[in-house]
């Protein structure tokens, strides 16, 4: 699919990127975060979360509803937890920060954790618990969003595909990094295939749904989706209450939006007000690291050692299958859909930024 | 169904459970621990980690393979993290201990978070989380297990259904207790159906697998099961790595058994080694704990102000399930199969314990 594609340098994307953002007023160190996320998701193969997410938050910043040089509030209520308000800024760069506080933390105290208000979608949960990696440490991210996921028994959507990340290093190799919506999948790839003109697979969505796109070209909240396990029958309801506990944890918790209130986070009128949540524990607080990463390279070439399906090639670890994807994209160039790009360009015309390299 | 079975007050199962481990050398205090765990399950309705799970706890402790004494040891090595050897006490046990420690440290330092080692089965992950309650903590359990879990795109069973239990106080009403395996259902629940002579639903098992049950009245590890979410093309990858999370806590982070290794809990000639971990974190760490109170119970009111599926009178929060069985069993009493009651009394007559109330 890839080769019929424009594919572009992920360097060249990244300074377009952080271009956007500095000629909506946000600040170069910030805008560099922010591109950081959104391109990084690009070469994890996450493209339901890259780009495509760049085009909300120009809107956004441009009618008022994100502020680009956010008052980030971060105040510790024990040794460990605390609460940290977004000043109503980009999803990234509030994340970005609030995750370095909280390995900063974990490293006097052992483990540190914040929840927080007042900011907004933040890209990939997986780039903040990665973040934990080069200090040995668990890295945990977590994040509310808009309500499309149907709670087991009921027909409205009531909370978001919520995903929850847990980074873990490895003694070689990709890092463990679990990175998952708690829905049966994440809005995104269901915006990634219906652009593709593709079908939507059975169990991914609510069974009455009819999936279509806005004329954002995303799923709308009314493609309401099934919680991961799916129905009852095969406990959904475990999905259900994953997504549940994630939006406890962001918005419960922070004092955020949450369930139906996250339709503030597609209003043209208010800020998003999402929740998050953040951890990080070192993993020399529990045992020898290096005791651990052998024991954990134990445990996973022993999962590895199963006999595969036919037609499988290997195992994968949480992780794998986007380090994968990094390496063949870092190399290849980063493929971009033509309703993508254009939309890059029309932007980049408008902000007056060089597009000849587009 | 519960009509046509016999029925027991909840206080006279705990008294011979008790009288059972009394008679193993277990000192009392620990005996009426693992009592209050394994009753506690079939109050809540997790019948199949009730009673049935005490057929076990005998033959390991009666072989030798459990120690009724065991010296356990916990090790604080930060603040907030720590290891416990369970000295291959009973798994009931040495989680009441572990689980104490950790609200008690997470007083002081507003978490706390230990892994443990050498434990045994420690019935269900909830009843420690639940602990946490009463201290206005969310509590954290997890275990892992004899591995019959297949990762998406093998055909062996590398990794146990690996329970993950987070308990939240709820301003009212029953607590909000997510207490799930990583498997599409629990090995207990297909023991419990196989016992009633029932059928395993589709989706449960993995498609090769023939259930069965031996002699001991439960499905061996060869009767292979699914990841929540089941196939790869619903997501089943995604239970596959919340198993191997669970894993990584429990077994890789203490130096307990993992993965195949964890064939030892079924081994009737070694200690199990199973491992844990749990946690405890201040809810006024993060934020006033009444503000909370309230926005949780807003976010429930509106999951359950969803319309309802036809046939469907509720929307369940994670935990109300199990409190209605509680309340039910509290005044109905607990109904015992046959076969269980029957193990039952033959253990009571070989322990010369009265069981002339059975």
């Amino acid at each position: 699919m890839s080769d019929q594609l424009h594919c572009f340098d992920a360097d060249i994307l990244h300074h377009f990127v952080e271009q956007v953002f500095i000629r909506l007023n946000v600040p170069l160190e910030d805008a560099e975060i922010a591109a950081n996320v959104l391109i990084e998701a690009e070469l994890r193969g996450f493209d339901c979360h890259g780009l495509g997410r760049l085009f909300p938050c120009v809107k956004r910043l441009r009618r008022g509803l994100i502020n680009p040089q956010p008052h980030i509030e971060i105040n510790w209520l024990t040794e460990t937890t605390g609460i940290c308000n977004g000043g109503n800024g980009l999803g990234m760069v509030v994340g970005h920060r609030a995750m370095s506080a909280c390995i900063e933390r974990a490293k006097h105290f052992g483990a540190a954790f914040l929840t927080l208000k007042r900011s907004d979608h933040f890209g990939i949960a997986g780039y903040y618990s990665s973040m934990a990696l080069e200090y040995k440490m668990i890295g945990i991210a977590m994040t509310n969003a808009s309500p499309r996921v149907v709670p087991t028994g009921g027909t409205s959507g009531k909370i978001g595909t919520n995903p929850l990340s847990v980074a873990i290093p490895r003694k070689e190799g990709a890092p463990f990094i679990l990175d998952m919506s708690t829905s049966v999948v994440s809005s995104g790839r269901i915006d990634v295939l219906l652009r593709k003109g593709e079908k939507v697979p059975e169990g991914w969505i609510y069974p009455t749904t009819k999936p279509f796109l806005d004329e954002e070209g995303v799923a709308p909240m009314a493609v309401l989706q099934l919680p991961l396990g799916g129905s009852k029958e095969t406990s959904g309801y475990k999905g259900y209450g994953l997504g549940l506990l994630v939006d406890i944890f962001c918005g419960a918790l922070s004092g955020a939006n949450f369930g139906s209130r996250l339709a503030s986070s597609k209003s043209e009128e208010m800020e998003a007000n999402i929740g998050h949540f953040f951890g990080a524990i070192q993993l020399s607080g529990f045992r020898d690291v290096t005791s651990f990463l052998e024991d954990l390279e134990a445990l996973i070439q022993d999962v590895k050692s199963s006999p595969l399906e036919s037609g499988v090639e290997k195992i994968f670890i949480p992780g794998e299958p986007e380090a994968e994807a990094k390496e063949y994209h870092q190399k290849k160039g980063i493929p971009i859909l033509p309703i993508v790009l254009d939309k890059l360009r029309q932007i980049g015309e408008e902000l007056e930024i060089d597009i000849s390299y587009l």
